[in-house]
Order: structure tokens, then C-alpha cells, then sequence
């Protein structure tokens, strides 16, 4: 990554123009000076993210400026600066990062929003440009969330728990008793389906890769709630029903690898089973014979948040923010996560490309 | 095919068996002696095939006995023969064929449906046994339908036009000016589709193999109504939206065939659009990209006439079959095959086996 350097001349234009065009009255508050990550290009995001000085921006009336306190590095982000996402911030100038949390700082004048500064409060629905230390939006963008959990939480409680959330929810009517089987399941949407599940008395089968330390990883999940965890060897035979033992089979499924992986979950599915696809980290696609859809009257569907988000549901989106953020500070809601300083934003970012190895998932605080 | 035979006398003994277990009073009224095309075993058809003589059958007080008049050989039927479709009647003594018309030869005392001799009637829901030259079944079993049409259509009515129709009608609210797309577009299927989506003002892009004889499959296509009809060879290209022209993007597809031909239907879909599979000529499964179910919204599903008809859709089913048959009789409904009399049972089967190249749906006359 290139190091901290000062605005390009031709960004601060881009960056000035952008600030000025968003507010109809300056007003004479002013956010303070910021430093981004930001990229004028796609690629690779260690070649083409560098931190940069941001100047300080007008606040509009109804501009709340805030204080970012952390955000994550999520796989999302890497495929925006990448160029692979279907949504993406405009170039050049683009500020990396998509959720975090962040403490009012100051408001404009105008603001009718119940905000106070030293308030916790997350971009809902996300939004572009969460990698910098002072974000100026409108106040209908921000959301005050409960700040007696650790910020690493309210970081992150977007993206991933609230995909699991919405998936559990939005597809079949589960009831307790019932069973759902999902394959990546040691990754944190995983773990979260895992924790909400039980939370609502549903059964999770889960599976993940054949690694070392697969089975470590099969006790951190049960310890999660898991009711059984296997590794996709494991599943490497005729009659998958029989590892049931008691448990019901599941009529919805969770898919974020494809290949063999959705494959298996299609195996545990009931007739008349639905999967959901939501991510694709082997990237081989999703295979299944003509017959699970005709005899075994499989479905599948995909889900992506970021379009249920930009659906009419932010105010839904807000009521389950808060109730995922409740389940954590109960203590129901747990997920690994390594929290790292803004001044090692280029250590966060190799790890959140794998250049260490599996690592969890990383938390810039700044 | 083993030649005609008189029944063994294990398979008559069942049989017997099975007719006295069926009825509660017996009356006077006794079928013609039958002749059967029936299996004892699952094989190969032109192997466990024979045609045998059934003796006569006392009727039950609300039986109705029919004399048949024609019956297909669907490929579901050699499925069954095979032993690899889901759903198969016991051995042995089986009865082949699953729909077909008849005429009524002689009723129960106590039939109370509209039913006199020599009105059409047709098995609905579809069942077992229909390559048989008389059948005795409750009253509940026969639907009576218009005898204006050929024959071979009022045979043929259920087992593909039916499920044209039900796709057209319970996946995706259709309205006119909307498109679809299908592949294996030559099947009788895929010429129903064609045809009622035109009824509904509904237009069709059309994929089909390429062969020998393409250029003539096309402009039969489109004189049945077709708008667009592709050999999967011009569809090897990135744009095939640019394909489209004036047709707006299809919000539902059809696959019968999978692998490549499936991949065309998917890439044709407009955002959130539906594929559903009914086939696998190809034998090959359906692959999707996980990008299909995230960012586009893909939802794949699977339909099975017979599992709609075990619903408690029977009556819908008979509505249909009017309407269907009412649309043959004002030639809007029309489709090739080939009538053959029960003499050359053999040559029709090789012919559907495909034992003779491609050949038209083969229709028996008995």
C-alpha cells in the first residue's frame, strides 16, 4: 500500500466539488481534518489503497459529522476496490469501507434527529466510505445503536448478522423444532445463523472444510449451539439422512462456498427444500441434478443485503440492528473478530486478504 | 418384445386378486376379456414388455368400464418400465402407459356421474395402466371430455400440454407483452408453451439443438407462433441481451434439457427472474454461477405434473383439460404424432425409444 501522503491535487478537487454539490447551506461548522483509505482505481486493493489527508468539509443543516471509532474490513470491500461488485463508489476518490461505528461529533444546525455528540451511531443502511476518522452525511443516514457493547460489535452488526438474521427470516417458516444446514458455517454469518438459530429453538447441521484444526473448529461451533458440524469428508457417503439421528430434515438450506459444498447441503435438504445462496468462496458454481428439482422439488434462491436494504426496508433494517446488538450485549450473540489500529491499516489489510493465512476478521479502530 | 401371450398363471392369479379387492359389492356386469401391454419386472421396455390377454373383470357398483381408444408412450412411461421414475405401480402384473381417451363400454348400477356409453372420457388424474384395450375403474377416476377433437389430442391432453400450461400460470404473474424463455423448444412441451403464451399475448424466445434439419425445426416454431427461436450455437456469444431487440428481458424460463441449454435460459433471465426445470434430456445437471443467485436474483424451481395432481388440485386439473382441449378444437393448440394401431405396439415403442432417429410423439390406436 502506498504510504499517508496528502490529497492529490486532482482528488481535492473531485473530493470539494462532491462536498459542495451534497448541501444546499453551508453553514460555518466544519468537520475536523480527516485521513481516508481511499482508491482512484480498481485493482488490487495492496496496490491501489493509500491513506490520504482529507480537508475539513462544511457541515450542510442537516449534516451530522462523526467521529468514526472502527470499522471492518469485510470481503465486500475488497471486491468493490477490486472492481468486481456490482455496486461501486465512483472513481477517482472513492473511500474504501462500508460499515463501522462511529460518536457523534458535531451536528448541523438543523438536525431534528434525537442525536447528541458522544453518540454511538452506524451509516444504516451502510454506505460507502467508512475507512476514515471523520465522515460528514446526512443525519437520515446515521442510526443511533446502544454503546455499552464492545464497538467491535457494533462495527460489524450490518453485514454479517444481519444477513443471517434476514436469511433465517425471509425464506421459509421456520418453527422451533425445525432444522436448517448450511455449509462455510465457521465463518461469522455462520456463526451468527448458528447463535440466532438457537436463539428461536431451530436445529443447525453444519458443515465446513477438511483443514488441521477442523476439529477445534467443530467445538468452538457446538459451543456456539451447533447441533452437529461436519466436515465435508465426512459427507463423503450414499445415505446422508442417517447422520440426522433425531434431528428433523431441514427444509432450508445456507450456501456461501459452491462446488461440493452446496451440493451437500442440497443432499441434507427436504422434499420441497429451499437454498439460499449468499456467497461463493470456493468459486465454482452451484450444481444439481435435473431430478432435485423436478422429484425433490428444490429450491433455489440467492440473497444479497444490499439490495434488501436498498428496498423499502431501512426501518426494519434499524429494529433488527437493534435487536442483534441486544443479543450480544446478553452475551447470545458472540463471533470472533482482531482489532487493529488505524496506523496498521496496511498489517489489517493483508490479513483480511489471506496473506497470513486464516485469520479472523479484522477491525480497524481509529 | 416378447409376442403376445395368454397371461401366466402367477400374473393372472394377482391380477384376480388386485380386481376382487377393489369392490365392495360384485355385480352382474363383467368387462370384455382385454389385451395388455404389461411388465413383471423393471428392465429395458422392448425387453420386459409383452402383451397379454386379461380376462374379464366384474364391475364394481360405481365402476365404469371404458373401452380405449388411444394412449401414448410418453417418456415418463419408460422411466417407469426402467424403474427410475419415483413413482411406479407394483409388480408384477404392471399395466403400462399413465394417460390415454377411451370410450365408455358399460357402467356400475349405482354410477351417478353424468357418464353414458360412448362418451369420451380420459383417466384425470392421470394413472396407471392405460395400454390396455378395456379398464374398469371407479366413476371418480374418468373425466368426460369433448369428443370433437382427433382422438390422439384427447389422449395427449394432460401429460405435456397440462404442464405447459400450469407453468405458464404458477410461477410468475405473466401479462401481456411479457416474454419467456425455454429451451428444448421442438419438444411438445415447448410447442404448447409457444402456443398458449401466444393465446395470452405472451412472447416466446425459443432455444433449440442444433441438428441436422434446425433451419426447418425454426420455421416451424414460428408458424406455431414462436417470436425468436435460437440454436444453441448462435447463443455462443457474450450479449445475448443484444438478441433481444424489441422483446422485453424474460422474467420466467423453462428447462427440459440442462447443461449448456439450461445455462443459455439462465443468461436470457431479466433480474429476479425464475428458471423452471421439468426435464434433463440432456442428462446433464443444471450449473449456476453463485453470482446468478446473489446480484441478479435468480430463483430456480422444479415442476412435476404428477405432484400437482396428487394436490388437491384434481378438479382445477379437469377445468384445464376442458379449456386445453376447447383451444385443439379451435386450432389454436396443435402439435405432431404419430398414430399407430396396437397391432405394431413394437414398432411404436422402438420408435419412442428413439430407435429410428427422431420421430413424433407415438400415439396408439387400439
Amino acid at each position: 500500500m502506498a504510504p499517508p501522503s496528502r490529497l492529490l491535487p486532482a482528488t481535492l478537487q473531485i473530493l470539494r466539488r462532491r462536498c459542495a454539490s451534497r448541501f444546499s447551506t453551508a453553514s460555518s461548522i466544519v468537520s475536523p481534518p480527516s485521513k481516508a483509505v481511499l482508491y482512484d482505481e480498481h485493482g488490487a486493493p495492496d496496490q491501489v489503497l493509500r491513506v490520504a489527508d482529507v480537508p475539513p468539509v462544511h457541515l450542510g443543516d442537516r449534516d451530522v459529522c462523526v467521529r468514526m471509532l472502527a470499522a471492518p474490513i469485510n470481503p465486500s470491500d475488497i471486491n468493490r476496490i477490486e472492481g468486481v461488485y456490482p455496486i461501486r463508489p465512483p472513481l477517482p476518490g472513492a473511500v474504501g469501507g462500508c460499515e463501522g461505528v462511529g460518536q457523534v461529533h458535531a451536528l448541523g444546525p438543523a438536525v431534528t434527529a434525537p442525536l447528541s455528540p458522544g453518540d454511538w451511531v452506524i451509516p444504516s443502511p451502510s454506505s460507502f466510505g467508512t475507512w476514515q476518522t471523520y465522515i460528514v452525511k446526512n443525519e437520515s443516514m446515521w442510526h443511533k445503536v446502544r454503546s455499552d457493547v464492545p464497538m467491535e460489535y457494533a462495527a460489524t452488526v450490518t453485514v454479517n448478522p444481519l444477513t443471517a438474521l434476514r436469511m433465517l427470516r425471509d425464506f421459509v417458516q421456520l418453527n422451533p423444532g425445525d432444522a436448517i444446514v448450511q455449509n462455510g458455517a465457521t465463518s461469522i454469518v455462520g456463526q451468527c445463523v448458528i447463535q440466532l438459530a438457537k436463539v428461536h429453538g431451530i436445529h443447525t447441521i453444519n458443515i465446513i472444510r477438511d483443514r488441521p484444526g477442523s476439529e477445534e473448529a467443530k467445538g468452538k461451533l457446538k459451543q456456539l449451539g451447533a447441533d452437529e458440524v461436519f466436515t465435508e469428508s465426512q459427507l463423503d457417503m450414499k445415505n446422508l439422512k442417517s447422520l440426522l439421528g433425531a434431528l428433523p430434515e431441514p427444509a432450508l438450506g445456507f450456501n456461501c462456498v459452491g462446488g461440493n459444498a452446496a451440493s451437500l447441503v442440497l443432499k441434507f435438504l427436504r422434499q420441497g427444500g429451499t437454498m439460499v445462496t449468499y456467497g461463493g468462496m470456493s468459486k465454482r458454481p452451484v450444481t444439481a441434478p435435473t431430478s432435485y428439482f423436478i422429484f425433490k422439488d428444490i429450491s433455489m434462491r440467492g440473497f444479497w443485503l444490499q439490495k434488501w436494504m436498498n428496498s423499502d426496508k431501512a426501518e426494519d433494517c434499524r429494529t433488527m440492528i437493534d435487536y442483534l446488538l441486544g443479543l450480544v450485549h446478553e452475551g447470545k450473540l458472540k463471533y470472533e473478530m482482531e482489532s487493529i489500529p488505524f496506523s496498521e491499516f496496511s498489517l489489517a489489510l493483508e490479513k483480511a486478504l489471506g496473506k497470513h493465512g486464516s485469520q479472523p476478521k479484522q477491525v480497524v479502530r481509529f
